[in-house]
């Protein structure tokens, strides 16, 4: 079994806040995040998927597809988009990192099983100093 | 002389575009930047000094100090908020990253100058592919 | 159950050494960390919990909440210090960097555990080319 | 258990291809990697070996010698080197990354076994957006 | 006076020798550089342009020109192709680093210019360790 | 005219105080840096010389030669050392950054300038987010 990663990424706008808190409330949980006016983060996804290395192309998936399926799939619904408001995997969520990781593994798991790989982890960085991981479980 | 350089970040939501621009005009000339929903950054600023080292001290200025300016007059103005609505020496300004720098540099010029050393560059990275650099003039 | 990660750093002195060892013998074993003058490195602390987010704040934990516990727990008894000398938590154990993250770990644990998170992985670069992991088993 | 990480690089050339591919084939499959006149990087090997610290040193392994396995056994052999032509553990391998950090592990295994630790995980980046992770297994 | 730069990447591979020296002069001079068999690297490449901002835009020069103008000028000559054997603009010209971004910049000049602003620097990094700068004089 | 420049890096501990101040006015004016136990930083070094490139190598200088002059005269000399008690041409100076870099420039120089290139900028990081440039005069 053989681990390969693509880094791919992405500037998207967001803000942390419940319709149904007041601002007080919100400003105390989410703190700065909670910004009625929004703010925003260069995002950089890690995308690993598993697999045997084919021993005919000696890969476990080509790279091309797999940054294609990220492309597709991820990067062109966040790339210069609100997380809260325009993304349509994201309707009706909180747009912390932690839900936006488990929302691409949904986008990407099946394209990426079609290839016959096997989505492994999706991490994710808000800032250079934190970070999401997620497995599937 | 010497130079010396403090790093200091902040998370940013912005938009480029003109109010006179139709949307059209405005995605032809600003292109995804300037999606009406916002996206934003984690800009990074470095900002650079210039002097001689005190005898005494060994130093051009004391890093404390810079970092302390530049927090006081750039980033607590900037992190976690929106160019385009919330900052003050932006207002009225297209929100690019090289009026941000201009900008950005007038907020600094008159405290480090009260230091006794001389501001040399303000050099802001809006992504790590993209960066602009100001020196006064 | 997700993974989430806080990066933060210190500066510190340290000696690899033992008292019951010759100059020579230290030097052998422990090459140019053995120096009895010391030398320092710039560490970065990444610090790992585990948990399920929250449904109301979409957080597996707060992430200014992880920041405080590592800076009260670890970065303010380590920043600045010598890691043989002055930090409470290494008193009688050899500074290397394997003990440096398994003591970190004990101080972690329980004001993690407290959160109602899961400390899961303490990762410590004493340079850019060296680090180490430390799952608590 | 501890793991302890090392990270070496090496800048060599490869090209993707199968002799038994026409030109046109080996395009479509490995794309502009297949380039008959090679093209090359600059890799990045962080080499995990896990065990428990020597009660005495303090080390799972002294990085002084995991670096100088990696050197003899992998380094020395790949730096500045043609990975198709040129490389004893790589003869009549595909170049891929996968086939090279597998390749990797066997020159690693039984040295580092030697010392006592055991070899973890071999993580081979290609570039700073591609790498490939392999656990012996 | 503001300036921008765009990064830009490209893995090429290449060979530091004369034809008109030995294969053990070729060694003595430009070392394991000099390998008959080629190696090569992931070169990052920078571009700085100088203009005054349009006041309209507040742009000095449409980065997405700038990378445009990079990649049909440059990157796309380079991009996984050997530089001694497939690149025009450096034909019969030594591949070294301080070369090869000369070459770039007289791929370059021109163009920038006809944007209305000033090419002022090429900043190419062979390695991480080791990189050229010219500013066109 | 080229500049190229070359990156190397030491581990070292210091301390920043004067003998002739107690230690309150020690830790006023240069705060946790002045801790008597010391503290330490994975420094950075970049060197940058310029010249016109040989038109037989293609080189401004040897960058093996380069490395080399900075290992001998630099690196050996601070590398797992403490600046203050044990670095010949740091004797009697306060260890800050910008003294460093000025002593830095004056070890190199004169080597520098008999292989015929010119030292322009010796640029020192003591942190990621702290750095000093110095260019001669």
């Amino acid at each position: 079994m053989i681990y390969i990663t693509r880094k791919e990424h992405f500037n998207a706008a967001h803000r942390l806040f419940r319709a149904d808190y007041s601002d007080e409330k919100n400003l105390e949980v989410f703190g700065k995040c909670s910004n009625p006016n929004w703010h925003g983060h260069n995002y950089e996804l890690f995308v690993t998927v598993k697999g045997e290395p084919d021993p005919e192309t000696g890969f476990v998936m080509n790279l091309r597809t797999l940054s294609e399926i990220m492309l597709n799939r991820v990067i062109d619904k966040l790339d210069h988009k609100n997380v809260n408001l325009e993304v349509d995997f994201m309707a009706g969520k909180l747009a912390s990192t932690e839900n936006l990781a488990v929302a691409i593994w949904h986008q990407l798991e099946e394209p990426v099983s079609q290839t016959g790989a096997k989505l492994h982890c999706v991490k994710l960085f808000e800032t250079e100093r934190n970070f999401v991981e997620y497995y599937g479980t």
